[in-house]
């Protein structure tokens, strides 16, 4: 019985480790680009060590976007006081959302970016996260809606199709941040603001946007 | 010299068809799963013939892609009057993207879905084409704060950061407008004019919105 020299590790940490690689090594170098033995090296581990875990590329990259939607869902969902009234809860959820994906550019490049490029399978995997923030959305813009007792005068597809566009906006936005630089997460969230609730806020208060008199 | 039994048509002719049928099969079934056979068979032609003139399934789709791109980028452009307002210019414009985009919404699968999610080469043809409508947008925005003589209090990164916003909600609501019955291009237009607008036309007056006094 001599003592044992390598350093043992739970197969849970091991993996925790081989996810944070990887998903460095997918977000900088693109899913095809990357190389599992780099992911390996990163992680200080073995390449066959990286299989016996995580079983193939796609399996890995399938777990990294798993893993990284559900840190960004839950990171937008922990940021928002639910007690606040709907404006409030949008800023911080924007706030929340930004700060997350500044603070992990990579895993952002790999949900929003990589995920969507490279097949329906891992493309599948993000949208039902991107559901969930929709959903969200959708419930906070009903919620405001009620506040400004509107909601006869806001029909329910009306506020999905807002809710939509403020998710593709920020989605947008995030990604613009993080190839800007010095744009911080208060700033982008700040400019989303801006664009979204000043025009939410108008509507919920019976001013929308009216066209034209003249197409009428 | 017999009579000629086979309908002959110029290349450029037969090309276009070939397109139309591909556009048409990579929106339906998506890229992986469209097969030559049936985009042929669509297009009323034999597969050499297609191979012949469009070389791969690859170049075909890229084809396809720069096809489209073009098609709505000029059908945006053609849709507005550079004389009018700026926002008498944005809902024109997007009563020309969301009337495009429903009018073809297998193009707008092939550039929003199909081209972001089989590769890097057709995702950066759909980014190029990305690049010309968010330019398109930002000089809309800054003419609008020009004419609300607000040059100096909306930077050129504000201004940036909202067209990234706006083309990233229109993106958003064009996908959903198309996946959800009775949607109309105009409804789809309205929606975005009044979440997006109505805020910007706050903005350019003045009146941004402010976080909460008690974050200061």
């Amino acid at each position: 019985m001599g003592a044992v020299k390598t350093k043992r590790m739970p197969r849970a940490v091991r993996e925790q480790q081989m996810l944070d690689a990887a998903v460095q090594i997918f977000g900088r170098r693109g899913y095809m680009a990357a190389s599992m033995d780099e992911i390996a090296e990163l992680a200080g581990v073995s390449k066959p060590l990286v299989y016996l875990y995580l079983n193939s590329k796609e399996d890995l990259f399938t777990a990294c976007i798993r893993r990284e939607a559900t840190a960004l869902t839950d990171a937008v969902r922990a940021g928002v006081r639910g007690e606040l009234p709907a404006d409030r809860q949008l800023w911080e959820g924007l706030q929340a959302f930004f700060a997350h994906t500044a603070e992990h550019p990579h895993a952002w490049s790999v949900l929003h970016l990589q995920a969507r490029t490279h097949g329906e399978p891992f493309a599948a995997e993000v949208a039902a996260m991107r559901e969930e923030i929709v959903a969200f959305v959708t419930r906070l813009v009903a919620a405001a809606a009620r506040e400004a007792h509107r909601d006869p005068d806001l029909p329910e597809r009306e506020v999905a199709g807002l809710a939509e566009a403020l998710v593709g906006a920020a989605e947008s936005l995030a990604a613009w941040a993080n190839a800007t630089p010095h744009v911080t997460a208060r700033q982008a969230a700040a400019t989303m603001m801006n664009f979204a609730w000043s025009g939410l806020g108008n509507l919920m208060a019976g001013h929308p946007w009216t066209p034209p008199a003249d197409e009428a």
